[in-house]
């Protein structure tokens, strides 16, 4: 019975891994889409994204199944619940890069990026596939370290996105209201996108040390706390 | 111990109830706040959203202990996990709230509104807080008819999405590029809460009708099949 267990825990995490590997592929494909002003590409994204929906109702009801058959305890427990949010988390992260997708099939055949802030939106989709890269592999090995990672990509995008904003109301902004609503969605979705990657490298902590409330600034000290998981059942 | 269950389970109810009714609130204030420049106002809405928050985070504990010490099968564990998705959602409307608050409060002392978008914001708030208000009775009562209720208040709110951008992109638009990124990132705001909500309500026809993926469009069909709860424990 524990081993039928530990093989369902570990179905569970690959199929996380799984989900996130097709969110990198949805934001590289999106954000390559949104520069290059490719429609095609845009509409595979918009498409696929189903894919990724379906993967996290069937994994949410896996983890239902976990719960209601080997009604797990303490640390097995947690990971399990850990789950269905980190599912939702990266189903978000997919709706994101449609919303990327949809923004370029909206404006197509004209150019999505803004003038002036193509260096600006290119940089923070290279920082958005490299934060969703990262959150495999945290997803992965649980390597904690790859959290710190995380941050300092997040960092990285809210400096862009404040960027944008500058930009955007700076004196010598010559855009219309049109690539002024396309720059402030644009640079709202990229930002939002690490902010998720980081709310799930939060349960993927919370896993490690079963503190819900634990921010990522303390994990580096709980991670040496952190006991061997007891099994109360 | 089927009645110290079943007490629970009206507990996590009565708590989702509770914070659905503070969500209310917060959208009440920050929508007020952000039609009448009022800061103070916008502050206090600040300052409340960890009030949820915690409350959320208190639910979510609850949750997983009923799961550890009780072990709910069939709908009962479909409720407890029901609860999770549901106080992750309120949590996020409570954020929407604030985001709302702090727009008003980065303009201040200019208004937030820009001109010519009065009338529209003002009802979209006021869609937002009937929407809230259809939750929490939604929550309380479990009346499935309320999902439709919600579900035409959601129509409504993506009207308006939609005519904000109309506005802001038509010829007579005279606002600057600051008046429009604030026009957009409200209307989005103001746009998702209503989203949020209608994710909640899927959840609670979920419970009714044991299927995750239903539509609130079959949803009457579903509750006219749904047979008395099982437990298989």
């Amino acid at each position: 019975m524990r081993e039928v267990f530990h093989q369902s825990l570990e179905d569970v995490q690959a199929r996380l891994v799984e989900i996130s590997e097709l969110v990198t592929v949805a934001i590289e494909k999106a954000t390559r889409a949104f520069g290059s002003s490719d429609v095609t590409l845009a509409e595979e994204v918009i498409e696929e994204d189903q894919v990724i929906d379906d993967k996290a109702i069937a994994l949410d009801e896996l983890a239902i199944q976990i719960l209601a058959r080997q009604q797990p305890v303490a640390r097995d427990l947690r990971i399990v619940v850990a789950a269905l949010r980190v599912s939702a988390s990266l189903e978000r992260m997919g709706d994101i890069a449609e919303h990327i997708a949809q923004l370029t099939r909206m404006r197509f055949p004209e150019r999505a990026i803004p003038k002036g802030l193509k260096s600006t939106f290119t940089k923070m989709g290279e920082l958005d596939v490299e934060v969703s890269r990262t959150l495999t592999e945290l997803l992965r090995n649980e390597d904690l370290s790859l959290v710190e990672t995380l941050r300092a990509l997040d960092d990285q995008l809210d400096d862009r996105h404040l960027a944008v904003f500058e930009k955007v109301l700076s004196e010598n902004w010559q855009g219309e209201a049109g690539a002024t609503v396309d720059a402030t969605l644009a640079s709202r979705y990229l930002e939002r996108f690490a902010d998720h990657a980081l709310s799930v490298a939060k349960k993927v902590a919370y896993l490690a040390t079963g503190d819900w409330t634990s921010d990522t600034d303390s994990i580096n000290a709980l991670v040496a706390e952190t006991a061997p998981a007891t099994d109360e059942g």
